[in-house]
């Protein structure tokens, strides 16, 4: 039986990985660099890409694919910071959103007119880990008020992120979150890891954060650009 | 292919549900209530047990079973508060402890020298609600910088939960958490939830806890002499 069970799995991922592969390939060639946000439920997903529609949205042209549970609560926050459509998937009891999702999701999207995509994955740090969506990068957030340990005792979804951001530093005066030691943990799991400190409450950091994604967008531009040129 | 995936899912849970039984008989017939304690990673599980095991340890004989994903950190923060015998499990990247986990913990405990039996599941707010570890109750914990809509977001968890423990009380002032509205969400996901707000770190409400603890203590033994006078 758990042979079995192993197998199906394998039928179930590689299928998975298969559309993910289709999925980055469209968005490749459309030159739309897409992030996969993953964190704990809590740690501010919502919140940062609130505030991130709100203050680049002249200036960028973002969609969002936003993945929950049960209910369409965070596709309804977003969708009042931004006139552009926001996508809400419901996973019925899933732990993570799936390419096909996604692949779905961008059917509903005029590519053309997009900069940059986020899809704001289920609040989990377990399973979103295993399950490519076809992202250009994983984005792991984790805050202030969670302990400075979930790097290694989450170490999978770190290894698979290229960048991870600290949030709610507004509070760190009010715990006891060591940020050298979340750093250090940050580093042990992954050295290539990008670090970005935010309050997205209180605004401080989030330069950083809108540099990132401003950087990421040129480089698919460019990218696009010498593909459609070969 | 969807369909043989839910057969085999089936097969496993009704194993797993076998094995909690068998579990809850044990625990039962030697009048000891197990606590199954689930929530977000960084919701404060850890951090309650040890204040628990600090303030409690003279009081009752607790025993604690502590699932993680990868490192045993959790166990080793535990064991700094209590000279009874903390078990580690970890579940090598599954999202849950299961049933089986539990049932080989227990032949490691002497029974008959715990008053009380915490499980610290794997921070996941979705996979835990799906597993029965044999427990007695099910303590759901978020945390007041987590955001007040996740009775509604996970409402699976809060459904199957006895009592729902609000954590990191002190943060209260700097957060922007509605304690009213969370309320209502719980009140509308699970009527009969109990709520108990605590600040392990300030100290605040930690006596309804103990109180809960002693009072499903007493519960349990009573239970215990009806079952072995019958």
């Amino acid at each position: 039986m758990p042979i079995k069970r192993i197998e199906v799995r394998e039928r179930v991922m590689t299928r998975n990985d298969e559309l993910a592969a289709a999925v980055r390939h469209t968005l490749e060639e459309a030159g739309v660099p897409a992030f996969n946000l993953v964190s704990s439920p809590g740690s501010g997903k919502t919140r940062l890409l609130e505030q991130t529609l709100a203050d680049l949205g002249d200036e960028l042209r973002m969609a969002v694919v936003t993945g929950d549970v049960q209910t369409s609560n965070d596709a309804e926050r977003l969708a009042r910071h931004t006139d552009r459509l926001v996508q809400a998937v419901v996973t019925n009891g899933a732990c993570h959103l799936d390419a096909r999702q996604v692949g779905e999701a961008l059917a509903e999207l005029d590519l053309g007119e997009t900069d940059l995509l986020f899809i704001e994955n289920v609040g989990n740090l377990v399973c979103p880990a295993s399950w490519d969506l076809g992202e250009a990068e994983k984005v792991v957030l984790f805050s202030v008020t969670e302990g400075e340990d979930k790097p290694v005792k989450y170490p999978k979804m770190f290894e698979k992120a290229s960048t991870a951001v600290i949030t709610k530093t507004d509070l760190l005066p009010y715990v006891p979150f060591d940020l050298n030691r979340a750093r250090r943990f940050l580093h042990e799991t992954n050295p290539d890891l990008r670090v970005i400190l935010v309050s997205a409450l209180g605004g401080a950091g989030l330069e950083h954060w809108y540099d990132y994604l401003r950087s990421r967008v040129n480089v698919a531009r460019a990218e696009r650009r010498s593909l459609h040129t070969a």
